[in-house]
């Protein structure tokens, strides 16, 4: 976050979310010293309730993300900025996420601020779709919803190894492939904030096969 | 779970927990249409309360351990018992587990019962060790806690690749060395439990780098 040395991240869950997705994501960027925040984007606004993911694992938000001040682009107040956006896949998370109109108004205002990552995996970058952002980007999905991608996205897919994460530079995205490839995604995410060192120092100590 | 086709599975989670060592172990079996019970073995008995992980994700426990009845060998009623008991890491969670009586009982209730599996990961197999079980079994864990187990269990270490899961035949044993192994384990149970086709069927989805 500009002002900080503190980076900041805010994660999109909503019941149906890919539960792997988003905790691999939170846990490694906890791990790098990054601020997150989890925040609901159920259609219900209540902060209390848990979120029920894809295969039953009930995560209790930070808060819900009506709760939060929306960023703009003149905004002299940078304290509820984030450095990365976040949208984990799940089908059914990600469907409730593209029909927000709060969720497509957070996405195009991190979209619209220089130097914000935006990151998705899975069915996540149909969110980015449906708020109309990053069109034209290099960018992958879950192959279950390529052919919604397809043609709005430059796709890539066939990809494998540290590949499988895909980095438009214009469009400040990172996207990949499904729950397999959070892990790649989230320490690539912890390179981009912090560079290739704090991304080893990662790493090393969670003893990948 | 002897008497029916559906397999069951006790994962046991505390304050402190390896977020990423329940929720992708959890995910998996799901995905493997195994049934599974998440079960807080924190002090406090409340099943209402969320169980703060090591890295801040709170999970929403299916019930607190107390309130599920100790499998014993000579029980009739197998509609408590699981096929697989699953520890995870994170060295605070651990360590409430392996100074709890009550998980001790659950672990040797498990042990005695043939055919049932116990997996561990990271810094779990303390708590195998706490309760007495699988003593000299072959078992990794991270390595972290190596010291801890080197005398304990007859400890495999320097692994890699699907080899990263250990398994001890006699005494029924999984286990692995940190959250970047978990995917490993978890499809290694699924192996266990339901065969190589049913693994395959659940990892290829999962798009692995």
């Amino acid at each position: 976050m500009a002002g900080t040395d503190k980076k900041r991240a805010l994660v999109l869950i909503a019941d149906g979310t890919e539960e792997m997705e988003a905790v691999i994501t939170i846990d490694v960027l906890v791990r790098a010293g990054i601020e997150v925040t989890v925040a609901s984007a159920n259609a219900s606004e209540s902060t209390a309730e848990s979120v029920k993911c894809s295969r039953g694992v009930r995560i209790v938000p930070d808060t819900h993300l009506s709760a939060l001040p929306v960023p703009t682009p003149s905004d002299a107040d940078q304290s509820h900025c984030y450095d990365v956006l976040m949208i984990p896949g799940g089908a059914p998370g990600a469907k409730t996420m593209a029909a927000s109109l709060l969720v497509h108004q957070w996405v195009q205002a991190h979209y619209a601020r220089p130097g914000v990552l935006l990151a998705s995996v899975c069915a996540g970058p149909t969110v980015l779709k449906a708020a109309g952002v990053a069109k034209g980007a290099k960018a992958t999905s879950h192959p279950s919803v390529k052919d919604e991608l397809k043609d709005y996205f430059e796709y890539r897919d066939d990809l494998s190894g540290s590949a499988i994460v895909v980095k438009d530079e214009r469009h400040e995205l990172l996207t990949s492939r499904g729950p397999g490839s959070t892990f790649e995604l989230a320490l690539r995410i912890v390179e981009e904030l912090h560079g290739q060192e704090a991304r080893e120092a990662v790493r090393a100590p969670m003893m990948f096969p």
